[in-house]
């Protein structure tokens, strides 16, 4: 159905020119209307006659009202009739009706009677609209009554949302299996529920001015949706513009930043326990091969490097300056930055936002934009990408390069991802401390990452997005390639209080930042070690071509904790086919258990694990594996080890590539197998059953998400 | 109100001699009045004087139906009439109600017309009952309607439930919110609901053979509550007697096999890689310094041991014989054990019901049963008891002392239990492995770790119970003086599936478990992981005196995580009185975050961590403490970590003793400072804001259960 954008648009002019902040109900019902959104029909019949053809139009059965100025409380009057079924009642109706409204005001000028359909039946549902600060218009659905004011089962999307946002808002609540028919109740229309929320989103969209929506209930059958009733609440204020450039220059700017072939370092120092000494010795000693110029006003060199006054001395270009100076300087510096014609600033000081200095930092975004400078921080520890041995950061050198890309907003959590991947010896290609935000984003870095080809994978922990919306369009269009995983900080209210003690961020309605998350295809990670444990086996793990997930295990035990795990992390036990159940059991004991989990018992020789662990391989209906390791004298945890790297590797190369992961249950020595393992492309857990299939989990989330093998 | 048990009786005999297995609507009326159980009110009129008599004693409205035993439908009769507001109306509905009656089959016989009290309004909730395999008697309370049929909403309590059983259940549910008035609803009569949960769980209690009972719907309004339909299903079938001895005898019997003096070693061997060669060297070695019998057919000595023949043989007495010759051999040499009199057998031999030798499994209990031997397995590594440095099992000996005991059901698990504990240089007092539990059980050990002062708390990881109603009330006894938590697997089906594969375990309702744990004070673990945490942190953490806790953080990014954890794990954060927060200001730089969490910002020196948190642990208000460090170079990991201990240690030297857990975000050098915190009575993790919270959270899950701080 068209919309009728210039009917909307003239009832918002009204509406603006009375200054009013809300939509009468007519109104309402007219863009309504206009964007093919069904309310009840109704009409005005002047006669007996007219008001029985009407209600036939409309269809029974209908409700019928006086229609009079002077008549205000209509049912007092006896001016409604509710339920009218046919057309002899709707004659009745109206000579009740007319009758009834004379002796309750014998002087009333009697317009007519409306006819209305009567809605009734089927499911109350909500469909709505809001406007987030951070992620601008979205879309809301949820059941009516208390399952939306009690239990909060409510779903949001951006809008406008595409016919797929739409139909999985549908499954997208707790209480979904009411929708589809229950105790005996027909489904409703889900197709007819799809096209109202796109309705509603569109209608959103175009109309900026248009700040709440809601239609409560919408009546929802099997034949279709109808709102009930429709309310809208307008604000004319200009929406805030964000500095946004486009893709492509974000792309230019953030390569030469984090790429860069000249580093200057503006307050570089010779002197030990500095920061702007720490930088230079993690440049240097860090390996970077590009030129590297210290910025100090009276030094003449800086561990063997010729010393500037300003960038602007120096003689060649400059990709990136990294400050070391107190915040008070920062803006006239970067005055020289943008003089230099430098694209990128690395703000290490803090003293700005988060202490309460908003001006100072408003000024240096201001300085910023006037020369066309991008900011990363300030409040930060820097930046890694290893790739180019580029250590920006007051931190040590990070030693194992990989395909992982990290953020942090916040520096504490930064040192904790730089501690934990070390100690993972988790392959890195970037590190990047964000802090206050003033300008680069988390959609910068994945707009960079996207094109990075050292990068495979981006996981950032994030407080607040404060353009929530670019960030969304950006990680849709990203996690289709690369997996995008996020740890959202201030989920809870005490939480998002803290966050907003820390940098001032406005912390959203998580179940907003939850769906718009799923939505844009993002993996959003529970807590800070999940984050990091994602982070470092989703590139691990080969991504899998389907949904039939195999446990092969040793311990019966494990096998039930790890069916557990898979149930929970939406991985489905494939059902054993009679032909492979039989090829299983050749291989283990007539007591081992059939079916899914394999259940090869404890007192097997390595040969079991591997003849078993090579058919979940070979066979093309299974596609992922998840094994469970049970320390034996019989097969100690090395042997076991060594031979599934084997196994594995064999098998890949002979083109059997699938992700398998595994849990070890045993004495101490199971932690030296599981660091094998995992660095032998088998993301391994020593005494956790949980860790490795939420990790596997988590990568059928990102292959689900970008279109890679179907949903469930 | 007292419970009219005889009438009960009667009709329950009436239902018993038909051959009935449910009772008929007005029998089931009829129990359910005579435990006071309100229904609708109810009489038969046969004059129109006498229908507004009866409904005037009843209260209007009233519903009125036609009694005839020659009218069955009644509704197509037209001889119902519901909502009779009045003497007038019930007058008139009962001529018209005979009329229709004649004119629908002018030969009925009219007995009159029943009066019915009608009800209505209020919110609709479901209250009944159940017998589960395990757990046997329970009461179920839920909302009506979709709540309980499609989001689950319903919760368990043992039956009989006490007085705050039965109102915990009304906060059981997740609509709970709306017993207590939405929407401008009143709240319902919680008094009322209460009694009518207490008197159906006392009358399955008191009638076993009522196995299913259903009150559905129950009115509930803000005057009381009224069951308008009963369903009540009957099984005759006696239960299943189970074993079980007294607390007493198990006390005695489990003191002599966890603590023995003399060990028999059945199948003992000289031979290396013989389990019968690794248990005699795990006692020796492991330094066990009671008398050890190996029981060998040929051998002389076995490791400078006198070898006997036979247990019979033996001069002294034994307290456990440790089994580890072939299953077929165990019935056997059973049979000697009992004539000795040897109060236990540690059965390690798999081979039977786990791999479907039932009946084997049938036999060793019979003979157990007719000698009066206590039974661990079969099919287990073992236990360890090691403040008697007794190691019974084939696995290597325990290493660290302490207060933790712990079970698995899976050999496999209890090996990774073995292997967690030792790496994290846990405490522990025993591990057992229960295996097949053909007989010793959970509540067995819980009954022994209860008086054991060796033990100060017990995790358990358990597939099934055999009798959950046994371990419920030793647990519930247990909990209250020392934390019982339990993993239980099988939580899914897939999961539940797979523990019947395992070790053919009925794996119940998730949801019973989950209740019954909580009723009985145990915490739950959700993962292996979290199990072995809080093992290991629980006894460490000092029982907080209150429900104030407050984040000290370095880290702002940590503080924003550690408040998400605190909300999730039921941690309330206190509000900062002012003369409080006055106090931590004057130690923290003016840009940190007032409140809580105490943000003392990143750059700080050790002396800030230290004023705060003394701060902290002085003031009586506050009574635990969560921090969140952040590695810097002035305050480096290990300094960090010395001088919290140190601040810790003298602080509870003067009397303040509170809990306090660390989570600790930096570089590698964090790991080492985490185990040194651990070490010196701070549980502290690296890379990790959720654990530290965790561990706290429950340790006050148990403060609460077992009463020592109010509940929230």
């Amino acid at each position: 159905m068209a919309h009728d954008k210039s009917a909307v648009r003239k009832i918002l002019d009204q509406a603006k020119a009375a200054g009013r902040s809300a939509l009468t109900a007519p109104e309402a019902k007219g863009i309504a209307e206009a964007y093919g959104i069904a309310v009840p029909k109704e009409g005005v019949a002047s006669t007996a006659a007219e008001a029985a053809k009407l209600a036939a139009r409309i269809g029974y059965p209908v409700v019928m009202k006086i229609v009079s100025p002077q008549i205000l409380h209509k049912t007092e009057a006896g001016g409604v009739v509710v339920g009218v079924k046919n057309a002899e009642a709707a004659q009745q109706a109206f000579a009740t009706i007319v009758d009834n409204a004379r002796r309750y005001n014998a002087r009333a000028t009697i317009d007519g009677v409306q006819i209305q359909q009567m809605l009734s039946g089927g499911q109350e549902v909500i469909i709505g609209a809001v406007t987030d600060p951070a992620f601008g218009k979205l879309v809301a659905f949820g059941l009516g009554g208390i399952l939306v004011e009690v239990l909060k089962d409510i779903t949001f999307r951006l809008a406008p949302a595409t016919r797929a946002d739409a139909l999985s808002m549908l499954d997208g609540i707790a209480a979904a299996e009411i929708l589809r028919g229950i105790r005996g109740a027909p489904p409703v229309d889900r197709e007819s529920l799809a096209t109202m929320i796109g309705n509603v989103s569109q209608l959103v969209a175009d109309f900026p001015e248009v700040s709440e929506l809601d239609l409560n209930p919408v009546f929802a059958t099997p034949e279709g949706a109808t709102a009930a009733d429709v309310r809208v609440m307008l604000d004319f204020k200009p929406p805030v513009v964000r500095y946004r450039p486009s893709q492509e220059v974000i792309v230019r700017q953030m390569n030469r930043i984090m790429k860069p072939d000249a580093v200057a370092v503006i307050g570089a120092s010779a002197e030990n326990g500095k920061i702007g000494n720490s930088i230079m010795k993690n440049l240097i000693n860090g390996g970077y091969q590009g030129a590297i110029y210290p910025i100090h006003p009276s030094a003449d060199s800086i561990m063997g490097k010729k010393v500037y006054k300003s960038v602007k001395d120096v003689p060649g270009g400059i990709d990136v300056a990294v400050f070391a100076i107190p915040a008070k300087f920062v803006a006239q510096a970067l005055i020289e930055v943008g003089e230099k014609k430098i694209p990128g600033a690395v703000l290490i000081p803090s003293g700005f936002a988060e202490t309460g200095n908003v001006a100072g930092q408003e000024e240096v975004v201001s300085v910023a934009r006037k020369y066309d400078i991008r900011l990363m921080g300030p409040n930060i520890y820097g930046f890694y990408y290893t790739p180019k041995n580029l250590c920006a950061t007051f931190c040590t050198a990070y030693d194992f390069k990989g395909v992982t890309a990290l953020s942090s907003q916040s520096g504490g959590i930064g040192m904790a991802i730089i501690g934990f991947s070390r100690s993972a010896k988790m392959g890195v290609s970037a590190i990047v401390g964000l802090g206050n935000k003033s300008d680069i984003d988390e959609d910068d870095l994945l707009t960079f990452f996207e094109q990075d080809d050292n990068t495979q994978i981006i996981a950032m922990h994030l407080e607040d997005l404060k353009d929530g919306r670019a960030f969304a369009e950006v990680a849709r269009r990203v996690s289709k390639k690369k997996p995008v995983v996020v740890l959202k900080a201030g989920r809870t209210s005490a939480g998002a209080r803290a966050a907003n003690s820390h940098t001032g961020a406005l912390a959203g309605n998580d179940k907003i930042y939850d769906d718009v998350f799923r939505q844009s295809g993002v993996i959003r990670a529970s807590s800070l070690r999940e984050l990091l444990d994602f982070a470092r086996a989703i590139p691990v793990l080969p991504t899998p071509k389907g949904n039939n997930v195999v446990i092969i295990t040793g311990a019966g035990g494990s096998g039930v904790l790890l069916s557990d795990a898979c149930v929970e992390n939406g991985l489905p036990l494939m059902a054993m086919p009679p032909d492979l159940d039989a090829a299983f059991r050749k291989f283990i004991p007539p007591f081992g258990a059939a079916g899914n989990p394999v259940d090869i018992t404890g007192g097997e020789p390595p040969t079991t694990y591997q003849n078993t662990v090579r058919l979940g391989l070979e066979d093309a209906r299974i596609h992922a594996l998840v094994l469970g390791y049970w320390h034996t004298i019989i097969t100690p945890p090395m042997v076991f080890a060594r031979l599934m790297a084997q196994v594995v590797e064999e098998m890949r190369a002979k083109g059997f590539v699938k992700p398998v992961v595994a849990s070890l249950a045993g004495d101490v020595e199971v932690e030296e197998a599981a660091e094998f393992l995992y660095q032998h492309g088998i993301p391994a857990y020593a005494y956790s059953t949980e860790i490795p299939v939420a990790v596997l989990g988590a990568k059928y989330r990102w292959a689900r998400g970008a279109g890679l093998i179907p949903p469930l």
